[in-house]
């Protein structure tokens, strides 16, 4: 009864296998292997995009500030919504990497064409003085769990084209969105005006595999340089080539995801027969749902695991309290039919 | 008709005279100089610290950015208003200088207690993972002219102490708010609860000059050294320390302060006698006024120097817009009244 | 025939089974599992260091860069070898970690301590203009393959100790020092006076793994702090602390750097059997070796795979050009033998 | 008998009277006003380059600090001399702006062109893990008062291009090479080759003015934008064009540098006739000179002020030591002869 994260559950046996069978004699490090020029190719295959330029890291915050730091100046800003993982979550990271501010777009965790035109606009209005306007991220899964129509992605894609802006997409979930989505990679992406790619595998069976995926290849050697001077480049380069082959082979990627959207949603559906409040409707691997105190203190008694999103365990037992429930590809059906029964 | 800014006007002449003297035979240069001691000293005594650290520089970005790197850690988040200098005016300097982020406090141009316990008990739930509390900046007087109470600054310091965070004023205007609080510098600073001031003389009537109040002594080398990495240690110091003394002696600085804010209240009511809406009370040496874009013109027609807050000077004649005078201790009756005139 | 570095070869089959079998159920994310602090205790254990904090990174640029920032600061400059690691590999990432400079100690791989001595007392002769003394760094094996003795690192520490200053270990290939000095690894460091190291994994068996051990715990959390910010926590620890529990147990680590080591002192024998000139005894588990470019072309074409180290593949016959051979644990005798025997 | 340096002298006369001229009525800030437009075209012609962008700031380390970090990358290493000011005298300034390195070229004062040759060979021998070349720094004069000439700049500047590398040049006192050199401003600096310049005013006369002269125009924004980020924007730019407009007028700059460099030279002769030993033959405004510690003893008994280069006041009576002396425009033959008649 693990839904702390969908970095928590198990590595995904094909993955893991694939790792063991790269363990064979001698490899080129830091990338030069045969086998990662291969990978590369097929994740550009993945996306339709031959002239991208493609770069594996280790962490999910690691391909965020490498991007956003090669996509901007030190001088400009960066526009993001409250809720974002570069924000919130990375300690830093964006600052430290690019040397530039975020500037926060209101509303809620998908940001909307209209607040982020009128953002941009504000800023950039007193000439040298203020930061100047920079690239735009957004979360493909959002931190909420929700998912971007390609409608809304190209709305705004539209305003970052209207200001001459590029746009970064952290896709630590990029997995579940596509087949939320029911399009092509490329239509997620590219196609909808994205610019670069931060394309997430560790929270999707990897072991430890995140891709920055570069659709305007002028920033390639930028980015190389950047990451070597994050001391992100990683010696071992077979065994990520190993987990990226066959984390995009037969579509193992996405079959995953659905397999953790899918979870998601018995999951929910078993919550709301039981009259459980969900904050909104899952759109993919992650449930928001409220309730008292005193549930989630029998719920952790009864050795469930899972993140209180706005309050302590200790208090008032009949406040209630959002707690979020993340499923990736590895829970089974009588796993979440147990937890849904201790409800 | 000049209200631009108060670093338009010119240098006080009895400071000018200062500069002159100054320019006779040899001096050591980056400080080191006899008299640059004496108006250090003499610093002190105005706030009635003599334990404090002062330093001068040359801009108020970098007063505030080298105080705020000190006074801070990378991985820790400024607290400041939507509306800070250090914000929205310094192109990303406190980032570049301190590495870290700006988190905004919700509100006005005036941080309130409440709102800033709010954000600050919001920060730092994520153990390493996100920013770290950090110092808080205030701006006194506010970049809209307003002026903190003493009671509202021991309200956000008591904030900052039950956080165990320190707090920075950016003090361009501290002169302005001296006046109107009719307290101490000391009162007003340190004994309210500040540990470092940005204390400015440029916007007051010396040439270039801003000074940094470093109450808690133990940060006196760090910020000497972030001074010089940052290129901001002066080497002609005696010009400096020339501007300091004058600007000190006999309450000169204080006297033009009060003058400056006299010129603006005198202002303030010629412009309501003639039914022009105010935005607010003037407390200090600024003005905000809304009027319709054809009077603007009108004004701007006739040699008025001001800048327009929220619009721009071609557009539909009758909309209103916000524009900001600000007064400095150089304007005179007579230029005040005319420009009223031409309401 | 794979001499090119210590990270081609293959991970340990041990360590390889340890990762396979911590692939099993859910485990808290970032280091929160308990295996790792379990094999976090047992790297104290080994260094005879229960105060010391220490983290895990997943490359060796990581460890020495964020090493080398937690204990310097900006405004410092780190003393190191011309040939060190952090100088000439990482494309400024110690200058980018860190904000501080390098000062090059004249000499060879080795900084002898009466260089050092003339390097620091040469620095911060000028006050605040000048780069204050920071940390020294060694690499210990050095980039040449060469051990300081525990004599020689009690002359460097006590010149550090001199000067008040810090005292950081690259031991990428600390291990392999280790069995050569015939010492524990706490005589190797901290009894020698070494405040930090940053402990290498990957180089000797692991998949991806670089501790960095902190014997100074006031630095504990600045460096959590600084490896989240720099984006290099990662976030299924529970693959490197099965690696580190396996490294670890029954000195799995030392013996397969023993192994190393005997295999370039059986190819190195070989090779002067030969009559090839060998630039130094090998000391560790590096040969640097100078021959024609001719036997290079040869060596190469019959499949060889290492290092030129001045010189380029093409170009005149004749020309004696240094090569460097690199063993890791993982050669057998016949793989030496028959690489030898190419010569 | 002040021979500390050059900006412990006096302002210029004229200079200051510009300064008090300048202060009439209301002016825009920041390098709004007309006068600073002005200024700024004389200073273009001056050098014969219309299309340059020229830039003013408060100090020459951030004049060489932001110039560099324009010109550079923070991948890249900076090349300059041992005895350069970015590398010994602006405690990590370079570091901090641009984020690189600064690789030292071995030699003396001076660059000599094969010397960088093989510095820069050298450098980026390993793809994307070493430091990437980047710009040239080169003094004039340089800090031991030597005169780069014109065949020995063009031969510098030949290395550049033939690895196509941007130079740079601090020149703190170029007015001192070019008086010396006898060439025009625009054949010292872009005509041999020279992409940006330092263009020093403090130490030649002026309060506090430095300017930075891009040769390539396309750097123009980047620098106003690093200006302001580094809150080296100054505020009150009357005061600066006012200095710039005469320091410029009537070849003001040229005629005191010519005056300092001739007062170095009487007082190079005063010393040799009384067989002081001059360490070179002094090109500019600086001489260093050896004696004993007994004679500097006596001359700052007697009230000569001036820099020991190598040694403490303190110490045996008897051993050499080397001093600076520092000429300005400012001192009159008589206080030079006042000052050898000490010897």
């Amino acid at each position: 009864m693990f839904f702390a994260s969908d970095n928590s559950g198990p590595v995904h046996p094909e993955i893991l296998s694939a790792i063991v069978r790269a363990n064979d004699g001698y490899a080129m490090a830091y990338g030069a292997d045969r086998k990662m020029q291969q990978a590369l190719e097929t994740l550009k295959e993945v996306f339709e995009a031959p002239q991208a330029a493609v770069y594996l890291v280790s962490t999910g915050s690691a391909a965020n500030a490498l991007a956003l730091a090669t996509l901007s100046q030190p001088w400009q800003t960066v526009f993001c919504s409250p809720q974002a993982h570069i924000h919130q979550d990375e300690c830093n990271a964006p600052e430290f990497f690019g040397g530039n501010k975020l500037t926060i777009v209101p509303g809620g965790d998908k940001i909307e064409a209209a607040a982020l035109r009128s953002t941009i606009s504000q800023e950039e209005s007193r000439g040298v003085h203020g930061p100047q306007r920079g690239p735009i991220s957004i979360t493909q899964i959002t931190e909420k769990g929700n998912v971007y129509s390609l409608k809304e992605l190209h709305e705004i894609t539209r305003v970052a084209t209207d200001f001459g802006l590029l746009v970064h997409m952290d896709g630590a979930r990029l997995a579940n969105a596509v087949v939320r989505l029911g399009c092509s990679p490329a239509e997620a992406t590219w196609k909808a005006g994205i610019n670069a790619v931060s394309f997430g595998g560790t929270k999707n069976g990897c072991l430890q595999l995140e891709a920055v995926v570069l659709f305007e290849p002028e920033f390639a050697w930028e980015f190389e340089l950047r990451r070597k001077r994050g001391a992100h480049l990683i010696s071992k380069h077979r065994y990520l080539s190993a987990q990226l082959s066959t984390y995009l082979k037969d579509n193992l990627w996405l079959e995953s995801a659905r397999q953790a959207n899918r979870n998601a949603t018995r999951l929910a559906k078993a919550l709301q027969e039981r009259q459980i409040e969900l904050v909104s409707e899952p759109e993919a691997n992650m449930i928001f749902f409220r309730a008292s105190r005193k549930l989630h203190q029998r719920l952790f008694e009864k050795g469930a695991v899972y993140h209180l999103w706005d309050g302590t365990i200790e208090g008032p037992k009949n406040e209630l309290i959002t707690a979020r429930l993340v499923c990736d590809w590895s829970l089974s059906s009588s796993q979440l039919d147990a937890f849904a029964a201790l409800f």
